[in-house]
C-alpha cells in the first residue's frame, strides 16, 4: 500500500528494467527430447498426488469425528473444522509450489496450467502433459488416501497398514520439503532462501499433523515417539514403537532418493538420457 | 527486536541513505492523461470487489451453518467461526495488496487512501477516484455474493448458477494471484519474489476454500474434481463434473485476460492510449 | 535444515564476515540528549498499549460469547477460542515488532528488554525507560479496552462510544502498519520490504477483526461498510453508517500524524529539538 | 507457479551457477575436535526439548479441557482443537529451525537427520550424535511437560511451581527466538533478516500462548501482567504478580546466557576449547 510506481512512463519512454520472456511456442519439438520436461511432468504428478493425499485424509479425519459426535457433544469441536480443511488445502499448495517451482513451475492444477497456456507461458504440449499428470496424480492421491482410510469404521478402527502408510507419506512430505528448501541449486539463485526455509518446513509439519493426528497422533519424528514411550511407558506405545521408526525412515529414504535421483538427476544412470538434451 | 539504529544522528549529520519522495500535488493534471491512473482505479475497483465477494461469502456460509445448528449441536462448530472470518478478511487483504501493490499501491480501503492523502502520498484527484472505485467495487462484490448466496435457504439449497459463479470467481482469485506473483516485471525489480510467491498463492487457495467449501466443496482445480469422481465414482460427482471444468477454465481465462490486457496493457488496442502518457 | 556452516573455523582463522556491535554502556549520557531515545520510548509505550488493547478486547469478546453460551449450545463455538486468542497475541507482536523495529528495536516486553540488557545490547538507562514505558502503555491499553468493553452486559449491549473507539483504534492499527510497512526509510535499507509489506498489513486486518467482530462486526474500511449498507439497505446500517466513516477517518488521521510527526520527526516544530542530538 | 527454468540445458552445457557441496565423509575425525560439532549437538538437544515441551503442554491443556467438557457443552470448543495442536507442532518447527539453522542445520528429528545422511549431507558420526541428542531432548521435554502438568487434576488445579515453570520456559522460547532472529552473525550473511525477524518472534508468542493459556493465562511479559493487575486490581492478580516478573526474568536470563555463551561461544572460558578447531 502507498507504493505505486508510474510504470507507464517508463514503458512509454522505452526504458524497462525487466524483460518479458518470449511467448512459448504451441509445439516445441526440442522440448520433447529433454529430460527436464519429463522431470517436470513427474514433479506435477507427485505434487498433485501428495496434495490430494494430505487434503483428503484431512477431510476423512474430520468426517470421522463429526460422525462420532452423534454420540457425544464435544467430538465435533475436536475436528479441524472447515477452517482446518481450508488450511490443509492452502498450506499444501504453499509447500508444493515452493517445492516444485524450480522444477515444473508448480502448477498442480489444470486451471492454472490452462491460464498460463493462454498467456503463452507454456507450450501446448507441455500444458497437455501437465494436465494429464495432474489428473493421474489426483486419482492416485485420492485412491491412496482412501486405501489409507479404508478401515473407516466405527471409533478408533485404523489398521497397522493405514498407520504405517500415514507415517511414510507424512515423513515423505516433510523430508521432501526439507530437501527442496535447502537445495544448493535454489540457494545459489536466491541467496536468501535458507532464511525462508523454516516457513515451508513448518507448514509441512502443520499440514501433516492436520491430516494424520486422527490416525496415528502423527509421528513423523522418531525422537518424539521415543520420548513419549519412555516417559509415559505404556505397553501400547512400546509395541507400536517400530511403526514410528520404520515408517519415518522409509519416508525419509524415498524423499532422499526422489530428490537426489529424479529431481536433481545426479544418478549416473540418467547421464546418457540427459545428454540427449 | 534488539536492532535499533540511531537514525537521528545520521539525519542530524545530513547523511541519509534514503530519499522521501516529494509530497504529491493536490491536483496533478498530467496524471489525468495517463493510462496508469485509470489502470490503478480499475485495479482498486476489482480488488475491493473480490475482497467483498470472498469475505461476504465466508460470512454467509458461516451463518448458513450456525442457523442449521438449531437442529443439531455439532453444526455450529463445523462453521469457520469468528477466527475463520477474521482469516478471510486478513488473508484477502494480504493477497490483494500483494497483487495490486505495483499497480495502484493496493489501498482497497478509503481510510487507507485518506491516511495516505493526508501524508501527501497521493494526489487529491487520485484519492477521490480511488475512494469512488472502492465504494463501487464494494457494492458490486456484496451484490455478487448476495446473488451467489441467493438460494440461502434451508440445508444444502445452492443452485447450479451459484456453484458455477463460486468456481469462476474462486479460480479467478487463484489464477490472478498466480499471474501477479510471477510477473516478470515484479521479478526484475525484486529478485526474490519467485521465492515468496508460494505464500500468497497458498493464501489464495486457503481463502477460496474458507468461502466456498459450503457451496461446492471448493473445486477451482479440475484435476482434484476428476480424481474424486474417478475414485468415489458416484453419479452426482459425474453429473456435476462439467461445473468443475467449465467454471475454473472460465475463471482462469478471465484472469489471464485481465492480467495481460488491463494490468499489463500489452494489447495493441491500448497502445495509442498509452502514448498519451 | 541441512545447512550448517562451520563457523568456528572461520572464527578461529580470524576471518569474520560480520561484526558484533560493541556492548552498550550502562549509562550513556549522550543518549539522553537525543530525540531518538524519546521517540523510541514513545514507540514502546504506544506499541504496548495497542498490543494490550487488541488482545484484551479479543479476550473480552471471547468471554462475552462463552458466557452467552449458557443459554445456547452454539455460541461457544462462535467465539475465537484459545486458538484465536493465541493468534491475537502472536499476530500483534508480529505487526508491532515489524512497525517499531527501526524505531526502538521493538521490545514491547520488559522481559525482552531485560534479556537484551543482560547481553549488553541496550544501556541501563534505556532499559529502565523502556520498561517504564511498557508498563505505562500496558496499563493504558487495558484501561482503554476495559472502557471500550465497559458495556460488557448481557447480549449485544455495546454503546456507540465503544463502537466508535473500536473503529478508531482498529483503523489506527491498520494505517499505522501501512505507514510502517511502506516507509521509504525502511525501503532504502531493505529493498525487498515492499514485497513483504502485504504480510504485516494482512495480519493487522486479521487481528483487528479477531478483536472487534463482536463489537461492530469490524468496519475499519468505509467502502465495505457503505457497500453493505447499499446492498442490504436496512435502516440500522444507514443510521450507524457515520460511525464507519468518522471512526476510520479519525484513526487514519491519527496514524498519519503519529507516523509523520512523532516517528519520522518531519514536522518543523521538532527541528530545534532534534538539532540537540 | 509459471516460472520454470530449463536447468538441464544449463547443466548439459556444463554451466552451473551453483555448486553442490562435496558429500560428507562417513567419519570425519577433524569434526570430532571442533566445538562447533558439540555446539550443534547441544542445539539439537535443546531444540528438541523445547519442541516437545511446548507441543505436549498444548496437548495436555487440550485434554484438560475436553475432559472438563463432560460437565459442560462449551468447554470442548474452548480448547485449541486439532487445528491448534497442529499449529503448535508446525509453528514450533518453524521457530526452532529458524533459530538453529545456522548452528546445527535445524534437524530436530531423527528422520530428517537420516534423510540428510542418506544424501550425504552430514557425516555418520554427526548423524548418530544428532539422533542421540534428539532422543534425549525429547525425553527431557516430555518429562518437563509432564512434571509441569503434574497437577493434572480436576478443574483449575495447577500448582505455583507449574505456573513458574511455564513462565520460565515460555519466556525462554520468546527471548531465545529474539536473540536468534537479531543475531548480527545472521544479519551479516543475509541482510534482510531483520525484516523477517518479526515473523518467527510473532510465532514464538503464538505458540507459547497455545501451550500455556490453560496454565497461567500466559504471562511471559511483565508489563502486560502489571497492567492487568493495576486495572482489574483484584487480590489474586497482585499476590501472583511476582510469578510474572520472576519467571519471565529467569527465562530471559537463561536465554541470554545460552545464546551468548553456548551458541555464540563468546565467553572467555571457551576460548581455549575453540582454539582446538
Amino acid at each position: 500500500m502507498g507504493k505505486e510506481v508510474d510504470v507507464s512512463t517508463l514503458e512509454a519512454g522505452g526504458v524497462r528494467d525487466y524483460a518479458d520472456p518470449p511467448p512459448a511456442p504451441l509445439v516445441d519439438i526440442d522440448e520433447l527430447g529433454k529430460w527436464s520436461l519429463y522431470r517436470a511432468v513427474i514433479a506435477e504428478l507427485v505434487a498433485t498426488m501428495l496434495f490430494l493425499y494430505i487434503t483428503v485424509v484431512t477431510v476423512i479425519g474430520y468426517k470421522h469425528q463429526t460422525d462420532a459426535s452423534a454420540s457425544g457433544p464435544d467430538a465435533a469441536c475436536g475436528g479441524v473444522g472447515i477452517l482446518g480443511i481450508a488450511w490443509a488445502f492452502g498450506g499444501m499448495i504453499f509447500i508444493l509450489v515452493y517445492c516444485t517451482a524450480c522444477i515444473s513451475g508448480g502448477h498442480i492444477n489444470p486451471a492454472v496450467t490452462f491460464g498460463l497456456f493462454l498467456a503463452r507461458k507454456v507450450s501446448l504440449v507441455r500444458a497437455i502433459l501437465y494436465m494429464a499428470a495432474q489428473c493421474l496424480g489426483a486419482i492416485c492421491g485420492i485412491a491412496l488416501a482412501r486405501y489409507g482410510g479404508g478401515a473407516n469404521e466405527v471409533s478408533a478402527g485404523y489398521s497397522t497398514g493405514t498407520g504405517l502408510a500415514a507415517e511414510i507419506v507424512g515423513t515423505f512430505v516433510l523430508v521432501y520439503t526439507v530437501f527442496s528448501a535447502t537445495d544448493p541449486k535454489r540457494n545459489a539463485r536466491d541467496s536468501h532462501v535458507p532464511v525462508l526455509a523454516p516457513l515451508p518446513i513448518g507448514f509441512a509439519v502443520f499440514m501433516v499433523h492436520l491430516a494424520t493426528i486422527p490416525i496415528t497422533g502423527t509421528g513423523i519424528n522418531p525422537a518424539r515417539s521415543l520420548g513419549a514411550a519412555v516417559v509415559y511407558n505404556n505397553s501400547k506405545a512400546w509395541s507400536d514403537q517400530w511403526i514410528f521408526w520404520v515408517g519415518p525412515f522409509i519416508g525419509a529414504a524415498i524423499a532422499a532418493l526422489y530428490h537426489q535421483i529424479v529431481l536433481r538427476a545426479s544418478a549416473r544412470g540418467y547421464g546418457s538420457f540427459r545428454s540427449n538434451a
